[in-house]
Parts: structure tokens; C-alpha cells; sequence
């Protein structure tokens, strides 16, 4: 394998917009994402209208597009966090770079201002090595190279098919955690990006992730909603439970997924200590969950992203349903949104 | 799991003499190891007698300890790189300090010297994350922690079994990729450690390593002698081949192994050139080596390290004995130095 190159026209920048002002955020980004085609998804349950600053080639989705392509019962299904999968859905690019609308641009260790969606772009267009570690992290970084001992036959590697950011400042803590370390901010700068080897299985962030949407767009879906979700991001789960999905499917399909650079800038939004008074589900859930990714295996017969997740979602359906009924609903949202992927591809909808 | 306090007295520092002269070497490391026992063994064919400066708590071992304990044919076995298994075999501490003579104390990228031994130690008494990946690297290390999503029965974590640390300026390339690329210097400075997950393969350096010595000492021998093997690291298998022995030895007994910081500086030896005319047979082993040991499993019969080699040497002999001869002598060695670390362990050399 070879390096691609990605146009800057094969690229969908998506944002869910949660709140209405995103001037800030839009103006900070301005210099790094104002070259490409932004879909923009207003959280259906925020009222008032969006602000967006002008010089920006965008497309702006709302409630009411929304309920035309799936219905008045899609407002919840993409509501919060979930709009942005709203985005995932509509775009006709071959990769889609999503960031948080309170994650901003930031600098490296040596003072630079981080080009976060170039780094993604990197990360995307190099092969992952998925099937044996390199202690020197990717091989394909300018000055690195695979180390002693690694078999010649893996050096061409596979196609890498989602990059996984990290985070300065607040990262992706859970409430307990937060909430226990109110103090704790991450500085460390890790200047690495790696391929997560198959069948290790990790926890996908929806903050700072970009992915080859032809390859597992299929896989990235608002499934698993909590009962007491909120709009803060300690609340959700939907972005692990489908990384989870997305990281079988990518093992499966022989695809890479790598974890590393870029970082982005989170500012503090919400009280975690409020949140942890919700009771979150997500400390329970997450004991089943685990295990259960690691057993499941798909059919040689499941060719493509659409149809592993249909079989995972029967496996869910059988093996998890029956431990609580957030897993047979997330199954029935699996199924559903491989039915809406379809029709969407199909051009069902031409006048989105 | 909590963090384990070890002591400088159950730490042996093991030194392979390649060069006679050993005092620039030990100079430039008497701040960070001077208060440790360190294992002197020189290579059974450097004839001249070593220069080891003054200052420092050390047994030496030469050609007669070796003929005395293993009899005439170990200088073969413990010849060249292979010499400082002579020091793991004999050491009586629970950890082991391992460093190639080309290497020196390097500094960090805010030019603060690294106390590689210090870091070492550290990964050594934090517990490691096999079982599921945390994307902020070891969430051990200060400032850090697990991030949203990793299951809270998984962050008390197993026993971390192996430190595995990297090098800048010449790092552990292999002849091949030293000889093509002869200006590559590893200038990146990655400030992490992490867990190398359960089940993903990996190759292991011996060139600045450390491991508990009671949990997977037997794990690391020099079983895999290539034909044209000279006094360069890379010309050498053996730490490779030991090292997936070790980690699949670590993930059947539910050990950890780290990878990451510290680093030290390795300076220049030897022409990569002029190993490449000795048609060095390592990339064509490890088209074998690695799909073997993805594939082999261990019977849950094999509860101690010494179980678990000899279980692997058994497999080996039936399935890459037929490859190629020196596999089914790497199966033979390995049941020796199982033998040769009992009888170590059963207290018969006094003397030594």
C-alpha cells in the first residue's frame, strides 16, 4: 500500500452544533477548516436560530430536515450529541472530520499551531498496522520506520480507515472520574500517532475523530442513547458503544484505526458533579459491553460495513437484550439506521 | 492493584560486554546507576581483559563462570549479545535492569537528563492495561488517567512483567533499513508508556529493557542463533525471539507488557553494509516467526514461565522444526536454558 492523496473536495467537515453562538468556534477554526465543504447539524431540542459567522462554504441541517428524511420520531434518535450523525448521513464525501463545538484549535509542544484537520488527513491517507506492533508508533511518520524484527511482509500495511484525536486541557474523562478530580487537566503533549492493534478494543471518542466514511460510515451511529443522557459530553455514550462497533468491524474487514495526534483544545462546559447526581448508566453498562465485543465474531458472508452491523446487532439483540432494554433498543437502532445509510445511498432524497 | 514500592536492593543492573573498555560507558551512567548491584558478564570471545572503572558494587563474569556452569559449549550459547543471559540466569533479584554497551543517559525534549533506570522502575511498579486500550496512554502516569468508557472493574489493571524502552539517535532498525536509509536518526521524543495489549504481537529489543525476573525471567534466552551472526545488534535475533516468547507467555498468565519511555541514546557501530553481504537470514525467519506465535496457545496445564517454554519449545520443534533447522535448535536451546535456570534456581552453584 502506498500513500493516498486526499483532495480537499473528498472532505466533509461535520459539527453538531449544541449551542447557537458558534462564532467563536467557527472564527478560531477559520484558518484550518475554511478551505473545506462544513455540514453543519443544529442539535434538534436547541430553539434558536444558529449564529454563523460569514466565509464559510457550509450546509446547515436542522430539525425540520430532519424530520423530513426520517420522520418526527428522528429528533430524538439524533438529538444532543447525535445531530451530528445526522451530518454523517447526508454527506456525499469520502471522509468526514468531526470535532465538538467546545474543542478548539491548540499548539504542540514546541509552541506551533496544530493543523488538526491535516493530521487527520495524514493519519488517513498513510496505512495502518493493525496486525503487529511497532514499538517506534507509526512507521509511516516523517524520520520513523518500522523497527528490527518487523516482518517485510506487513511493511506495505492496510488501509487506514478512522483516526481517533485526542484532547488538551479537559480531555475525555468520565463524570466519576471528573467529578472525583475536579483539579485535573491534561498537559502532556504525545507527540505519536499508533494503529491500535486488532482485536484490541478501545474506547472510540466522538470529539476529535475523522474517518473514511465509504469504507465505515456505516459503522459511526447514535445507537445506544442513556436513559438519563443530557447535552454534556460525560452523559453520552453513543460515541463509545459505536467506536466499539466500528473497531470489530474494522478488525473484521482488515482496516486500520489509529489513536494519537492530532490534539484539540476542550474547554470546561457543565458540572460533573451535577451529572453523577443522574445516576449515569454508562459505568454499569460499559462491564457488559466490554466482554461482549470481545467474544463477537462476524460471518465470512458480512462483505461490507452495512452488513457486519446488521450482524452485530443481532448478536446484541440475542446475547445483551436481555440484560437491560437499552441494548435491545440500541440493536433496533442499528437495524434502523443500516435501513436509513441505504436508502440515503440510494438517492432516495434529492432534494437534501 | 496498587503501585508496588521496589527497592534498589531487588534491582541487578546486567551489562553484556561487547568492548573491553567499559569506562566511557560506565562513567556517563555512574549518576543514575551507581547505587545499584550491577551483573558484569563479558562475551566468552573478547579475549582482552575489561577496564571497568572504580566506584561501582559489581560481579564479573567471564568464559571460565560460563565453562564452569553450563560446561565448554556454553561460550557458544552465551556468545556476542547473548552473554547477558548469563547475568539473568545468575541474578538472585526480583528485577532486572538491561542496557547494550552503545548506550548512553540521554535527555528528555525539555533537556532534563532521563534516569532511564528510575522509568524503568516506575513502569515496573505501576500496574498495565492489556485488556482494553486507554487512548492517554498509561493511566498511571501523573496527570493522567482512564478515559470515559474503559471499564471501571478493568483500571485496577494486572502486573506489569516487562519495560520495554526506545532509543534516539540510532535506533533498533535492521540491516536492511540502516543500509538503505544510512542518514535515519530517530530524533521524535515520545513522551509516553503504554500497555502493548493482550494477544497483539510485538518485537521486543533487548537493547534497553527491563522485567521481573521471578514472574518471566525463563521467558528471556538466546534460543535463536542466526548463521552469519556477528557482534551488531543487527545481526541478531535472539531478544526478538525471546521477546514474543515472553509476551505470549505474559498474555497466557495475565501479565503486563509496557512499551514507551525511557529512552537512551545509542551511538554508532559497525557498517549496516557490510552486514547485509552476510545475507542476514532475519527477514526471511521472521516471515514464520511472527504467524507462529499469533496462532500458538498454551495449555492452561502451564502455570509457571518455565511451563510455558517448554510448552512453546514443543510447538515449535513440530511446526517450524520442518521449516528450517534453525528453529527445531532455537526448540532444543530453549529446553536447556529451562533446565540450566532450575538447576541455577535450585541453589547447585554455590560458588557462582
Amino acid at each position: 500500500m502506498s500513500q493516498e492523496n486526499i483532495k480537499d473536495s473528498e472532505v466533509d467537515i461535520v459539527i453538531g452544533a449544541l449551542q447557537s453562538d458558534l462564532s467563536s468556534f467557527l472564527n478560531e477554526w477559520r484558518p484550518i477548516i475554511s478551505r473545506f465543504h462544513l455540514i453543519i447539524v443544529q442539535d434538534p431540542d436547541l430553539k434558536e436560530e444558529l449564529n454563523i459567522p460569514e466565509g464559510f462554504d457550509l450546509n446547515v441541517y436542522t430539525k425540520s430536515d430532519i424530520d423530513q428524511i426520517v420522520g418526527s420520531s428522528g429528533s430524538t434518535f439524533f438529538s444532543g450529541y447525535s445531530c451530528r450523525y445526522f451530518g454523517y448521513l447526508l454527506s456525499r464525501k469520502k471522509y468526514i472530520i468531526s470535532i465538538d463545538d467546545d474543542c478548539f484549535p491548540t499548539k504542540d509542544s514546541m509552541g506551533n499551531l496544530i493543523d488538526a484537520v491535516a493530521q487527520h488527513i495524514t493519519n488517513l491517507s498513510t496505512p495502518a498496522t493493525p496486525f503487529f506492533f511497532n514499538t517506534l508508533y507509526d512507521p509511516y511518520c516523517e524520520g520513523a520506520d518500522f523497527v528490527r524484527g518487523y516482518p517485510f511482509s506487513l511493511r506495505s500495511g492496510v488501509t487506514s480507515a478512522m483516526s481517533c484525536g485526542l484532547w488538551l486541557n479537559l480531555a475525555d474523562y468520565d463524570a466519576p472520574t471528573q467529578a472525583l478530580k475536579s483539579q485535573l487537566r491534561n498537559s502532556r503533549y504525545v507527540d505519536a500517532v499508533m494503529t491500535v492493534p486488532a482485536r484490541a478494543l478501545m474506547p472510540v471518542s466522538g470529539i476529535n475523530i475523522a474517518f473514511n466514511r465509504e469504507a465505515v460510515g456505516p459503522t459511526l451511529f447514535p445507537a445506544l442513547k442513556l436513559a438519563g443522557e443530557g447535552k454534556l459530553r460525560w452523559e453520552t455514550m453513543e460515541d463509545i458503544w459505536s467506536g466499539m462497533c466500528a473497531k470489530v468491524v474494522c478488525d473484521h474487514l482488515g482496516l486500520g484505526v489509529k489513536s494519537g495526534l492530532p490534539y484539540v483544545w476542550r474547554k470546561e462546559r457543565g458540572s460533573a458533579v451535577d451529572s453523577l447526581r443522574k445516576e449515569w448508566e454508562g459505568v454499569k453498562l460499559m462491564e457488559e459491553v466490554v466482554p461482549f465485543f470481545q467474544s463477537v465474531r462476524l460471518p465470512q458472508t458480512a462483505t461490507t460495513a452495512e452488513d457486519c452491523v446488521v450482524e452485530i446487532a443481532k448478536t446484541v439483540k440475542e446475547q445483551l437484550g436481555r440484560v437491560d432494554p437499552v441494548f435491545a433498543r440500541a440493536a433496533e437502532a442499528m437495524v434502523e439506521w443500516v435501513k436509513l445509510w441505504k436508502k440515503v445511498e440510494s438517492g432516495s432524497f434529492p432534494g437534501i
